[in-house]
């Protein structure tokens, strides 16, 4: 950041008053511009004991394989998030049965929230971000093309705890 | 938003290619600005069976009683956050104990990440933003004088499941 996005003066960066975090501060109208960590939005779906999975057609990690998910948007909710993601990811519609876990991943500033959720019938293609979309049964997944470890994580503790009813929604954290 | 804060030109509200929402872009060098919900990360407190609550000395709501939270900073859990919004609300130490509930306010476009968290000691006081901090009984919750919707809900929600165990985290909509 080099410019203030309210006035187009020089920022710089400081400690403002009364705070202990450096900030990007306008040096013209001294307006103190935050900045903070994201929401990724996502959902392990599945269809009878399949999970759907996504081979990405873009970067980072293009041709990669990943669940639905992506950057929450303003005015949304993180579950209607989640769905959105898998419809436009998958062109699936489906329905978010519960939270599934929250992880930190405070090396990149995100926070993912992942539901369960399901499928009616299966019906998925790949939206203009995948390559393929795919039902993989546990035994199919594939563990070494998976594109971030959040994925890895959230999915291998899935398989782990499948049977485990009723679910208890649980925080990790992802640290490089 | 009105200047680009990479390289200082106007911005304009449009729809980028392949996108469909609109976003502030930039006029000269095209970079699309994009715009998140924010976390807000806090705990509800206890020491034995009392809750730490904390009355605002800040805007907006100020005079009215809240417990312990605020945004999230960059490379921060959000477990982390919301101890550290406790040290920095009620110079209290807690222990973060397990996720209590995760609250979407999309008219406002933020998502709050409440833990349970406990004092070790009955040893806490104001913060800088905090004009009075004080352990409340059940009975004595000031209900009427809550900060904002979403602290009302929370602990409406915790005190009637509070003899529950194991807790189940869940997801709650706040809607104006």
């Amino acid at each position: 950041m080099k410019y203030c996005s309210l006035c187009g003066a020089t920022v710089s960066s400081k400690i403002p008053q009364g705070d202990n975090v450096m900030r990007y501060v306008c040096d013209a109208c001294d307006t103190v511009h935050y900045q903070n960590p994201k929401i990724v939005a996502g959902c392990i779906v599945t269809w009878q004991d399949r999970i759907l999975l996504c081979r990405r057609a873009i970067e980072p990690r293009y041709g990669l394989w990943t669940i639905p998910a992506g950057f929450m948007e303003l005015g949304e909710t993180a579950n209607a998030a989640a769905a959105r993601e898998t419809l436009e990811e998958a062109c699936a519609v489906v329905e978010i049965d519960e939270l599934f876990a929250l992880y930190n991943i405070p090396h990149v500033s995100q926070v993912y929230i992942i539901f369960k959720a399901h499928l009616n019938a299966p019906e998925y293609s790949p939206g203009e971000e995948s390559l393929e979309t795919e039902l993989f049964s546990v035994d199919e997944i594939p563990w070494e093309e998976l594109a971030f470890p959040v994925v890895s994580a959230a999915l291998e503790r899935f398989v782990e705890i499948r049977d485990e009813t009723p679910h208890r929604p649980f925080v990790d954290d992802i640290i490089r």
